[in-house]
């Protein structure tokens, strides 16, 4: 394919798939933009016409991935309309985790310190704080009541512990096999806990589960 | 230095010591066998005295690292016999998050996918094993009984938590500073809800903590 038969958009999503392509095969630090134009079967003048330069192609990677995650949390809570509040957050953390499962090399660009001057990406800036946003949403749920304590602490608190099993899970620290049926069970577990202990802020006394 | 002015034991820590100061500055994958020589200040030929390869040095620093972690997890409940369950939860956890704090080159590294073949490695396997026990105990102290559900679980719950609160913070995705102070701050907070999903298993009906 030459670069003459994409259209202006076709063009800037065959970068981005070349270059999520290679990120997920080889990680971040070893994708060339001349790597990513090779990929798309494109001249390696051709990324230029969409970004000013390599990191600016994999910040458009990262931004697809929050993109995606936010999608895939959302999707969780609303197929299950009837679902109860802990239902609701285990099958949001079961899609985060698969989640990272799926796309382990995207996963690990999105929270890698590589992009952390994202002030220079605002899309990928308002792609990570939607992500984040619609995990307080489902942190809020679980609270029957506003809780004494800054709610900010328990969105942490679900936010450390869906990540942290994510990472031990797809960097093979866990003895299970690396399958979204594993994943899916360690989180039911996990999020049964931390579920507990975020009611536990707003229901005093009761012990439910 | 030159390579004969190192004593057997001598020219060993003084190979993983320069491992690890490089790793801790350009990260694992950029370190050459070489550049950890260099380092040392001995011969290119002289690591081959102790280790088989590069990978070899680097599981060195590895190990290294998860008997200093355990360290530090063992010493924050031991200084403190009068504390409650929950007080030594939270030292622990911020211990952890301090040293992942205080060494995040190392941390990325202990617990990247680079050393999943730990079998080569023993001493690894090991020194893992006795972190990952010692996490274990402290979660135990955390439950006044045996728990109904598996304990597995409830260390799975607890590692998943301070592990995800430790990287989002190295790699700086949260709005906070880098300092220990706020790594201790957030992780107390973190482990304030986690011991309270913790000791939801043991004491039903009581709301602790």
């Amino acid at each position: 394919v030459s670069k003459g038969t994409y259209h202006h958009g076709d063009l800037r999503r065959a970068i981005v798939r070349s270059a999520r392509k290679l990120i997920e095969e080889r990680g971040p630090h070893d994708v060339s933009l001349r790597a990513i134009a090779k990929g798309a079967g494109v001249s390696s003048a051709a990324p230029y016409h969409h970004f000013d330069d390599r990191t600016a192609v994999i910040a458009a990677v990262a931004t697809e991935g929050f993109r995606e995650l936010t999608d895939r949390l959302g999707l969780a809570p609303t197929g299950l309309q009837d679902a109860g509040p802990l239902q609701r957050l285990q099958d949001a953390g079961i899609a985060y985790v698969c989640f990272a499962n799926d796309n382990p090399g995207l996963f690990r660009l999105m929270f890698s310190g590589l992009l952390s001057e994202r002030s220079r990406y605002p899309d990928l800036q308002e792609a990570a704080a939607a992500a984040f946003a619609m995990l307080g949403e489902l942190v809020g749920e679980n609270l029957a009541r506003p809780p004494g304590e800054a709610t900010d602490a328990l969105v942490l608190t679900a936010w450390s512990t869906v990540h942290g099993l994510a990472v031990l899970l797809i960097e093979g620290r866990l003895d299970v096999r690396q399958t979204n049926e594993d994943a899916a069970r360690l989180t039911r577990e996990v999020t049964r806990v931390l579920g507990r202990g975020l009611r536990s802020y707003s229901r005093p006394g009761r012990d439910g589960g």
